[in-house]
């Protein structure tokens, strides 16, 4: 068995594995060609609309890659470990659902994360505990630590392929990373994945490019408010249906409008997870498109905006220019069309913040020639000593020009 | 007004004028972000993901540079007729509804080139008549013919953009071809859009590139079968509605659904088109995620297939190969597992053709340094003159293995 | 040992080999960095000033990439088979003078390949026959006839590397190929090297491509014609050489103007192959700018528009076209300047004829799923058989536009 | 007229002036073809064998982007001006002489930026005053400030093609930079070239790249020993010749080095600059190889070993490791082979700093949209502020390891 996919980001990606054939293969893995990795970022850039799917068989590449050149390093991964950190990294984000940085806490109160080890385990058990490695190595338990790290942590080939790709598909080719150059440079000491020292200056730039990547395209304002308003418009569902209204959807898409889950009834009713790998962008892009028309003002007008792409405004400011924020929102509220208690739907406030590099848990460490570990935050004449290391917080209100 | 949009295919696509943004704004093109360029292909090639709006963008971009090296060459081409050609080619792809090359004659019976005028012409009224000249050049009205050659022709920028496009999203490197050089050494003669003789070589790559693509990706058998499965599921879902089914579906798939409609009822009742320009890819999708658990034994078992990329088998077959085939019916009929005359969803025949270079209309023309100008097809030494011309024809078989 | 080699064509070149770092680090290899792999294609293309020595490390590393393929797909290749095609890769092309196209028989009159043979085994002496089976696949001695096919045929790594290669660096995109695709169908069948049916497409666009590259790039009117002023400045060097006139030159240089050397002369005398070793372009572009300034006016003549980019007209004609271009002969000889005998550095007449496929030797050969292996111009429907086969034959006239 | 030229970094370039097309064409300019860009750093990077033509060409086809897209903003940009600014960049590196960089204290005692200028008036002598605009505008004479600032500031064209082009040709894709969006976000305001807000990222990513490609690339230990070598070859060789040797050379170099120049001798004798104009890479690496048999042991021995790239070791060393290198040295001279007094020329001191962004002068702007201009040093958030304003200085030794 071989299979050979056409990627245009890596060239090929080949498969090789019954097994993982087998996964790929797989009703629940096959869900995820119908879930956007950029969720609406495509109302900024219209190339942004490669899958997840995409993006894991990618990820996939970069692991089989990685080990590759770890192995010619002399660092011992037998062909069972190979296989089940490729599984990890295939598998890790198959918790997701549609839109689910937006929708995290509306749709289901349950990380993507955690959705992801119940999607494996389900999984694991219909293949008679073939994903076992697989699971210790994603829930990090397995001996080898640094196999979790390439799967998860501040420089695993998930974000490697994540901003290859969202560079490649959005255009923005200042996010352009050297990931193949950053792969030639992983080495292991003491369990610790670490970075060669002269892959350092390629570190430094792929931090870059992930902090410029937040800010111009993650972050971009129109996707920031598109995003919200999803949210509301979801919001405003959940209200209708818990009051009685009835609205199209899907059936998997009325189940959860119509519950609100939290993790324990993912692990108490089994059904919540067979509903959940039925749900994917197109029953939410389809019963917005239908609720435009909806009788509810509110519902209609939301969906109607963002199907036809007249979105809310997205202003930044700082502490500093709070009074003006302040008076903003009295004209606002002075012409505001709707009943006045659905105000929260078209006016919202928030923060966020970035950090490029985060010194807390799985940190990105260099090793020198001399033998020398040293995490990046203390290697001198680094940019990432220098300034990386403070979050950048915005404030900002999203709300409908009227 | 001024708008840069991202395009990874050609860099940056900027929008200076008014008409033509109040236009790329309107529902009814930003419709075409929810239908993709290339249908189901991205079921073998998973980056094929991108919109027909995203074609059509990168197609006006490619009119603008067309239109910019003519100018520079001394063509006239006024500012009115300019935009009138921009705004051709950002629409003539309008009338594209859900996978619409599989779909054109089931869901409607209609071709995307007349539901494109209409839609035109219905945007038109809307603009007040701004849209006239564009509507003329698009329907070759316009004195200027060669401005509808830039739209519609052998060499147009359609084609050039998709080209490109499809490459470049499928990551088939073989299919890229020198659009910008080719746009270099157009020029007009007689009112004739003309490539010059040292863009012979560019062209004759064009050339293959476009059979190259049509067999390994347009019609590669993967593609070709759920393409097929997709017709079979809407007839199907139609026999069903017809005989009094009702199935899960939004309102607007609802009405194609339950009516076989002609370009005559477009004409007598505005309501078609209305409903029509509420379609889109997600409509089609939903519905088939939701009928994979339908009643219906035949509706569900291919909606669930689909889905889930289990395909039906494609063979290519010679002529003389018939009787093989024969066997592989009869073979094929003795394990047939559902109610006998449901076979014909369960079993295609048909063939399909493809001509790299057809020199009947709107042909391609070399431009001669002495002045000549010769058909292409005429031109000594080329490729297309050997073996381009003639068409080649498949003969195909598409079932269920069992 | 281990070396990694950025390659703007390949991405990384990795040498994990003492034996081959060796060979790399070789004067003999060395001095390849300073000659160009398309003598003086940079004239027309700027780009086109990467060397025999980059192109040579690409062949490398798709030998290393086609190997690998083809050991997963269960073709026995033992660790120094593995070795000694990748040397005889490496050193294929080592035995290229200056401008070795255009010079071949100015020069010297020994081919390259002769040249390549002569330093493998001068270099194979030194390192006490570690190049024995490289050179043993070089000449198509070695058992596994695959391997020589690998270096030496119509489908060899050279010619993927160097299309590649010279389209990257000209800007020429319509020369880009599939070679990643090419390599990934390759396979061996009874010790020949065969392409997967599913290749097909993807080598019918290299030899299209290939024939492009041909008129467009390394057939330029620009380049024939700076070549062939090449060849006569070489031949008015000699000749004043060697009826006593004192030129300008380094005396590696010097060697060759004042000896006319055969295959022979290198058997017979070691100093030989010792004085081409030191010779590159740089000896050649240096003296052409000294021989600017010298006293014989036709050398110098020669020289300046050489140096200046002041080149001699070429034109392409037709057998019919004949009586034309004696017309232009005479008007070229009523208006010509220089002393009558030199004529023939100045009026240059030849034919030149290029067949994109030759049916003749190492063919390329297709293996189809039956297991039937065919030669391409034996396949159906592929341009190969209808056109390429026939070789295209043009007649030029070279001369000083006065 | 009209010439299109292939630049595989910004795909054409397009001639479309008398005036340009015969500075082009004119040997001074016609010399830059054999002068590299980036001098030896082919020794690392094989591919960076590009020409300084082929930069300014480049240069010139952004300053071309860059002015149409200024004069679309409504900035007032004459038809004479927009000549004058692509000529100015056309020339703005035709001073440089071989090696330049390295070479710029030891072969002469002018900057390249002198010579420049002084070939500009020698070439407007000859065209009768027609480059008197560009002079101006190279002088920073010319009222429209904004001007020279798109040839000469922190942000020219220059800058933006070099860092482009030298990521393309050594394959260093971190180094890539959006230059297209860069020129997009460029406006003028009171007379300064300034860019717009939302370019502020791709102007981080801009500093950062040209920090990485520093470190990375130009100041590779490789390429530092190279240059430091043939600074040390140079050194040799002059002192030879002056000490009454005769060394092999082209009468150019000979010229230069038996001359120590200094900018006054430039200005009184023209035949300084004329021999200049004769100088290229080719000359000197040339010479290097016939020097590798002379009988002088210190510059034959560095001769060879630069030709064959055996080159010295480079370490850079902290302040407090001072003690470490006096070590070093100690068991450097205890081996030392050569006569001691030569020493200087194996064991190199030296340092080196770099500052990524320099807020002296001709600072990059940022226009925010309330109408503010900011230098990007004094912008909240951003790299710069935090990092990148301090300048890394580097101490280190070059020297023959015995």
């Amino acid at each position: 068995m071989r299979k050979i996919i056409n990627d245009p980001v890596h060239g090929f990606v080949t498969i090789e594995d019954d097994l993982i054939f087998q996964i790929i293969s797989h009703p629940y893995y096959q869900r995820l060609r119908r879930i956007k990795q950029m969720a609406l970022a495509y109302l900024v850039y219209p190339g942004a609309v490669h899958t997840r799917l995409h993006h894991s068989l990618g990820a996939y590449h970069l692991m089989h890659n990685a080990i590759a050149e770890l192995k010619q390093k002399g660092i011992e991964i037998d062909a069972t470990e190979e296989q089940a950190a490729k599984i990890a990294i295939l598998l890790h984000d198959v918790g997701h659902g549609p839109f689910s940085h937006a929708l995290e806490h509306t749709l289901v109160d349950v990380t993507h994360e955690q959705l992801s080890l119940l999607i494996m385990q389900k999984l694991n058990k219909e293949l008679n505990g073939q994903l076992d490695k697989a699971i210790s190595i994603f829930t990090n338990q397995y001996p080898k630590h640094f196999l979790h790290q390439l799967v998860s942590s501040q420089l695993d080939v998930d974000r490697l392929d994540y901003l290859a790709r969202d560079s490649f598909f959005t255009g923005v080719s200042e996010g352009v990373i050297g990931y193949d150059r950053i792969i030639k440079m992983l080495t292991v000491v003491n369990d610790e994945l670490v970075v060669e020292e002269k892959g350092l200056h390629s570190i430094e730039k792929f931090l870059i490019a992930r902090r410029l990547m937040y800010w111009q395209v993650y972050l971009h304002k129109t996707v920031l408010s598109s995003e919200l308003m999803l949210v509301m418009i979801l919001k405003r569902a959940k209200e209708l249906v818990s009051s009685g209204v009835e609205l199209f959807s899907t059936p998997a898409f009325q189940f959860f409008l119509s519950h609100s889950l939290r993790y324990e009834d993912f692990l108490n009713d089994d059904n919540c997870l067979s509903q959940f790998l039925l749900l994917d962008d197109n029953d939410v892009i389809t019963s917005i498109k239908v609720w435009s028309t909806n009788p509810d003002p509110i519902l209609s007008d939301l969906c109607k905006r963002l199907s036809e792409r007249k979105l809310f405004k997205v202003v930044f400011y700082k502490e500093e220019e709070r009074s003006e924020i302040n008076q903003l929102k009295i004209d606002f509220q002075a012409k505001f069309q709707f009943e006045p208690n659905s105000q929260n739907y078209y006016w919202i406030e928030d923060e966020t913040s970035n950090r490029a590099y985060n010194s807390g848990d799985e940190k990105i460490k260099i090793y020198f020639k001399d033998g020398k570990v040293k995490e990046i935050s203390q290697v001198e004449n680094t940019l990432i000593s220098a300034g990386l290391l403070l979050p950048v917080k915005k404030h900002y209100i999203c709300y409908l020009r009227q």
